[in-house]
């Protein structure tokens, strides 16, 4: 297996603590700090409102939307940073239905995370005109990629279970089938290869705080291949996305390529701190990465299934299935990770039963996952999750 | 006039430089590296994916929204920070035709950003269904409220020349009309008093990286009064504008008032800075900073009436009818304001011609504004701009 002790050392991870929640809030890489600050001392306060040029602020988007790319097998000059992940996937999915104009159906799955869907519902609504969002169970998502679909919308992995869609395959039926395909990477994005261009997608939206580290509220980025770059139309059309921004011109007239998927102006701040985070990027490869993180997986599998019987595998069991994720199942999954998370070992809780594991070998490794599993061991043989301290704390991570 | 040492003190401004871009860009407060510094070290770093709770991340979009609702004469509870300034165009937009569902017409000014049409248009185009943008000239915007408009959406002060409509009256004749009215803010909170709530706004938005300092990129608002907030339907419908985003519904409930108002993750780095720039209102008052904003205004249009006269006065007379700041034409206009920029007195230039000077009192006083007009005469006496060196500069601030 690789070794990382390279980028384990780029992180500032608390003393004591096993963090296994990357797949919501990655952690704090040590360069961070000291970019952030420079970007707030070295060029807003010295170089004030020049730093937009002086400083490369205008162009971070485009910038930092490349070296995404290259993470997720984007042709150079097709990513671009900015909003949030939700807003990305309005701006996708009102562009795609624009190309396929005779179609009104938008098919997704129930795994699909919620904002999608909301996001989807919004734009039908406010599209009108027979447009709908149909969502059918993720292994009957192939069945049901008919004529009668506009845009396939899915998340490549399932932020409950880890359950991974297979993307070219699902990509190509669609194609099959005349309709267009939408990528949402927020589970995958640093945390496995992807292939957008040769996968064939449409577009591919994610956001940049899980696997990327970005920080949190860090913005979110969207792929536009380059054979709708030039026709696709923003819907979210600001000033920005604008062709010629500065020129103040009444009327809009889209920007090339990427460009036009950009609204207002980028959150500079977080745009600095996803720069200092990418760099962990130099000394790791997105194909190393995911083998380390599914051997750590299946170890995980292995240890929590013998010492803990009460807990369910909620992931597939064949790792090619699955992102870099582990999920099981308890009806008591709740105060159990409050549990965890007191004795020091952070994953995180989803609704109804789900305890989600994150595993990636960018600051975890073997001794981690032995570690977690003897502090949920204890506490699934103790019980020490059984008390209302822990059943009674508020719900929101 | 009020003694602004207090707020003064707390700017960090490069030595040397007079900066009147206030309006562009707010220069560095200097509690705001500190504070930046503990999101990132103590909150991120240490707390990880459960300072979203422990450190109040998740609310911050929220208390910081009642700070800036103070200053705009919001009620509170109905002022919700987020995303940019366009995307909260565009929500307020959608919000309120669907308020007005007999009526098709958004009634707006050629004095208005260009991204808040592009805006318009691009909801407009999406809704299709006989719906249209109306731009006319500032001046005819009274004439033109009539009982085919659904909204009037307006910016109080124009971002080229200061022109600054009258809000009551003008949301007063749309109420008259039957018409709707979203104010855009975004040269107005922090830089002279707005009384969204008595002044009957059915909408307002704005950024807060101009006079709210909270530096590049920082979060826009919105505020949704009481009436509304209830039954607005927020076409951008993400998932933490849900009734309940942590129980993962599958179906969208809109949350309660101004929550239903957000869309993704918030951008905790940006929101930070805002807090620590927020402070400064501590030691201010809006109605002394108006005071004092039109006394320098004022000193500098004499001052460079006086010894400048080849430029021309582009912003009105009037102090009432004006912003806080102060514009002047020339039609060298661009190489006019590089040669200012590079002999230290930051101000901006807006296409075709025009001059922008910002002037408020929470940092500038008027030894800048005397210090800045000496620069000027000297550039436009000595013909300093004349040169192929400040034609050619980037064009990009």
């Amino acid at each position: 297996m690789t070794d990382f002790t390279a980028t384990r050392a780029m992180f500032d991870l608390p003393e004591g603590i096993i963090y296994l929640d990357g797949n919501s809030l990655g952690p704090l890489p040590r360069a961070t700090p000291g970019r952030v600050e420079r970007a707030i001392r070295d060029e807003w306060g010295a170089h004030l409102i020049t730093a937009w040029n002086r400083d490369g602020w205008m162009d971070m988007p485009a910038r930092l939307g490349d070296r995404i790319g290259r993470l997720i097998g984007a042709e150079a000059g097709s990513v671009v940073l900015g909003d949030t992940l939700s807003i990305k996937v309005y701006q996708a999915l009102a562009s795609a239905l624009e190309l396929r104009p005779d179609r009104r159906v938008i098919l997704s799955d129930t795994g699909n995370f919620p904002s999608d869907l909301y996001m989807a519902d919004g734009l039908v609504r406010t599209l009108g005109d027979g447009y709908s969002v149909k969502t059918v169970a993720p292994e009957d998502v192939a069945a049901h990629i008919d004529g009668s679909v506009a845009v396939l919308m899915l998340t490549e992995v399932d932020y409950r279970t880890g359950r991974r869609h297979d993307m070219p395959a699902l990509t190509a039926r669609a194609h099959a089938a005349g309709a267009l395909a939408i990528w949402d990477l927020a589970h995958s994005a640093g945390a496995l290869p992807v292939e957008v261009a040769s996968g064939g997608a449409d577009f591919a939206v994610g956001c940049t705080y899980k696997y990327l580290n970005s920080g949190p509220g860090g913005p979110a980025f969207i792929y536009v291949p380059p054979r709708h770059a030039d026709i696709a139309r923003p819907a979210l059309s600001g000033w920005l996305g604008h062709e010629a921004p500065f020129d103040f011109d009444p009327a809009y007239r889209p920007g090339a390529g990427r460009e036009r998927m950009r609204v207002g102006t980028p959150p500079v701040l977080q745009m600095a701190a996803l720069e200092a985070a990418l760099d962990v990027w130099e000394h790791a490869d997105i194909h190393a990465v995911r083998a380390c993180s599914l051997a750590l997986s299946e170890r995980f599998i292995a240890e929590v299934e013998a010492r803990c019987p009460d807990l369910a595998l909620a992931s597939p069991r064949d790792g090619a299935a699955r992102g870099s994720q582990v999920s099981f199942r308890h009806p008591e999954g709740y105060a159990i990770m409050q549990a965890l998370i007191s004795n020091g070992v952070i994953g995180d809780f989803r609704a109804p039963d789900i305890l989600r594991f994150g595993f990636t070998p960018l600051y975890i490794g073997e001794a981690e996952v032995l570690g977690a599993v003897d502090v949920l061991e204890r506490i699934m043989k103790e019980r020490l999750w059984d008390c209302d301290d822990f059943r009674k704390r508020s719900r929101v991570t």
